[in-house]
C-alpha cells in the first residue's frame, strides 16, 4: 500500500466516526428506572450500561465476544538505557502471550476473552502459528537522535492496527480491550503525553517496569532531548506520534479508530494504551465516547492522560504491567454491568413495590 | 436447640478460628517473584493471591466454586419511618432473588457464582422451592422502643447463618460473598457502627435506599433514641448486636465465622454485610485475615467500618444496593488474581530474561 493510500484510509476512518447515539443512551437510562433496585443504586454500572447501549445502538447490548488485542513493538530509544529490562524481552514476552503463560492470558481467560497477539514492530523475526503478522519495521529508530518513525511507517502501523480490528470483527467481536508489549514504550508514552497535554516531562514520566531514582532522572533527560531534537508539533497528533511514539502505539491508534467506526466499545488499558487513545481522540474527537478507561495505572503519566480524555478509571488496583491486564479485568465489570441491565426484572414484572414511603 | 447449646456452638466456632497461614502466604509471595512480570506489577492482585493462599493453606488455591449467601430479614424500626421503601419489599425482593431477576442474580451469573437466599427473619411467610428456611423470628422488634432481638434470637440467628455456610460447604464452596436484604437494615447497621466504632450517629448514618435531608435527620434521631433506650455495651458485641442489630446481620455473623473456621475466603459486600463482619471480628479478632472488602459503598458509614477493620476495598463503583452486588463483582477480581497466580509461566519456564539491565 502506498503512503498516500494509507493516509486516505486513515482519513476515511476518522470521517466515518460519529459519537455514540444519545437516544439509545436515554432509552437505557429510562429502562434502568424500571429495574428492581433503588434509582441509581448500581452507580457506575448504570453509566456503563448506558454508554454501551449508546455505542452499540442497542437496547439490550451484548459484550459476549471479547478480545484483548495486544500489539508488540520495539523501541530504538532503549539504546539510551531507559528501561529496567533489555529489548529481547519484547519477543520473549510475545511468545509467552502466544503460549498462554502471561498475566494477560490468565486474566483474559478469567473474563472469557480471547488474546490476539500482533507483531507490528518487534526488532527480531517472530514465528508462531497464532501470531498476527503485521510488522511495519523492526523497531523504531532512537527518538533521542531523530524521529522514531517516518510518516509512512506511522501511517502503515495505524492501518495495520485497523486491519487487525477489522479481522477480529469479521470473526465476531462485541468489545475490545487494548494491550501492548514493548520494552521502552513508557518512554514513548511519556514523550507523547508531554507534547499532547503540555505537561512537563518530569510530571508524566514514571518508573516503567522498575527503574531507580537515578535511572528515572536519566529517562526524563532522554525524553527532553528527544523533544528538543524532534520538535514535534503539539497541534499535529500524527507528527507527534511519528517523532516520539512507537509502532505498537500507532497500531493501537488504528485499533481504536476502527473499533469506534464499527460501534464496538473499547476498554483501554494503562499508560501506553491510553496514550494511543489520546492520539486517536486528538485526531478524531468524536471517538471519545467509545472509550472506557479500564483502570488507573501506577505509572504517573496515566492520570494526566485520563484527565485530558475526561475519563474516570473503573478500577484502581495498583497495576503497572500493561499487556492489557487492567483492561481485561475491567471487561469483566462491563460484562456484569450489561448483564444487570439486560437481565434484571422490572418492578412490574417482579411485583415489587416501587413507591416511596408516604 | 436450647440457647445454652447455641451459645456453646458460637463459642466453639470462635475458638476454632486461627489466622491465615503465614508460611503459605510467604510461599505465594516467593512464587510471584518467579512469574513473568516485573516484581509487584500486578499490585493488589498479588496481595489477594497471597491472602487466598494463606487462607486456604494452598500453593495453588482455587476459588472456582463461588456462592453469594443472601440473608433476608425485617426490621421493627421501619415503624419509625426510617426507610424510603415499605417492609413488604423485603419478601418481594427475596422472591425476585429466587426467580433470578435481581441485580445480584445478574452479577452472580457474570462471575459464575450461585445465589443462596435465606429467610432468617422475614416478617411474612415466604414460600419458594429454592429458599433456605432458617426463620428465627418474623422480623425484629422496634429498636427505638427496646431491644431489637432477645439474646436467644441473636444466638439462634448466628447459628442459623453458620449452618447455611456449613450446608454450602458440603455442596462445595471455595469462596463466599455475603449479601443481605432487609428494609430498614441501614438503620441497624448505622446503630451497630456508632456503638462499635465510637463514632457519632450522624457520622455513620446515610440515605439508605434514598431518603431526603429531613428523613435523614429523623433517621439519625431514631438511632440516637435506640441507643439511649437500649444502652448497648460497646465492649460486648453480642449485646450490641442483639439490642440494635438485625436477624440477617446476626445470620451473616454466623456465615463469616463458619467460613473462617473452614478456611474459606470471604468477600464482604457493603455497609450491612461489613457491619456483620465487624461484629464477627470483635467476637473473634483471628478472623480478620479471612476478609476481603469487595467494594466501597456510597453509604457513609461503610468507610468507617472498613477503617475499623483495616481493610481497603477492591472496587469503588458508586454502588449502594446491597444484596451482595459489590462482593459478587469483587469475586470476579479475586478469581482473576488467583488464576494469574496459578496459571502464569515462570521466567525459567517461558525463557524470558529476568535480569535487570546493567
Amino acid at each position: 500500500m502506498s503512503d498516500q493510500e494509507a493516509l486516505r484510509r486513515i482519513h476515511a476512518l476518522v470521517a466515518s466516526i460519529i459519537p455514540p447515539d444519545a437516544a439509545a443512551m436515554d432509552a437505557a437510562r429510562a429502562r434502568q428506572q424500571t429495574l428492581t433496585k433503588p434509582p441509581g443504586s448500581l452507580g457506575r454500572l448504570e453509566d456503563l450500561a448506558a454508554q454501551i447501549a449508546g455505542i452499540t445502538r442497542s437496547g439490550a447490548p451484548s459484550v459476549a465476544r471479547k478480545a484483548v488485542i495486544v500489539l508488540a513493538g520495539d523501541h530504538g530509544v532503549t539504546a539510551e538505557g531507559v528501561s529496567a529490562y533489555p529489548s529481547e524481552v519484547t519477543p520473549q514476552m510475545a511468545l509467552n502471550f502466544l503460549q498462554g503463560g502471561a498475566a494477560i492470558n490468565a486474566l483474559a481467560r478469567a473474563v472469557g476473552a480471547r488474546v490476539v497477539v500482533v507483531d507490528v514492530g518487534v526488532a527480531v523475526a517472530l514465528e508462531h502459528a497464532g501470531l498476527v503478522q503485521k510488522k511495519v519495521a523492526p523497531g523504531t529508530a532512537n527518538m533521542a537522535l531523530g524521529p522514531a518513525m517516518t510518516p509512512a511507517q506511522t501511517h502503515a502501523a495505524i492501518v495495520a492496527g485497523a486491519e487487525v480490528l477489522d479481522e477480529q470483527a469479521a470473526v465476531g467481536l462485541d468489545i475490545v480491550a487494548t494491550g501492548e508489549m514493548g520494552i521502552g514504550n513508557t518512554t514513548a508514552a511519556s514523550a507523547l503525553t508531554a507534547v499532547l497535554t503540555g505537561q512537563a516531562v518530569a510530571t508524566v514520566t514514571g518508573r516503567g517496569t522498575g527503574i531507580d531514582d537515578t535511572q528515572l532522572a536519566h529517562k526524563v533527560a532522554v525524553i527532553e532531548r528527544a523533544l528538543h531534537v524532534n520538535a514535534p508539533d503539539p497541534a499535529d497528533p500524527l507528527d507527534t506520534l511519528a517523532k516520539v511514539g512507537g509502532l505498537e502505539i500507532a497500531g493501537l491508534v488504528g485499533v481504536v479508530l476502527a473499533a469506534a467506526s464499527r460501534h464496538i466499545p473499547i476498554v483501554i488499558d494503562g499508560f501506553i494504551a491510553s496514550a494511543a487513545a489520546m492520539v486517536a481522540v486528538k485526531l478524531c474527537p468524536a471517538m471519545q465516547g467509545y472509550l472506557v478507561a479500564g483502570h488507573l495505572s501506577v505509572e504517573r503519566g496515566h492520570q494526566v492522560i485520563l484527565q485530558e480524555l475526561r475519563l474516570t478509571p473503573l478500577l484502581d488496583l495498583g497495576l503497572r504491567l500493561g499487556e492489557g491486564t487492567g483492561a481485561a479485568l475491567a471487561m469483566g465489570v462491563v460484562d456484569a454491568a450489561v448483564r444487570a441491565h439486560n437481565e434484571m426484572a422490572t418492578f412490574a414484572d417482579a411485583h415489587v413495590s416501587d413507591r416511596p414511603r408516604e
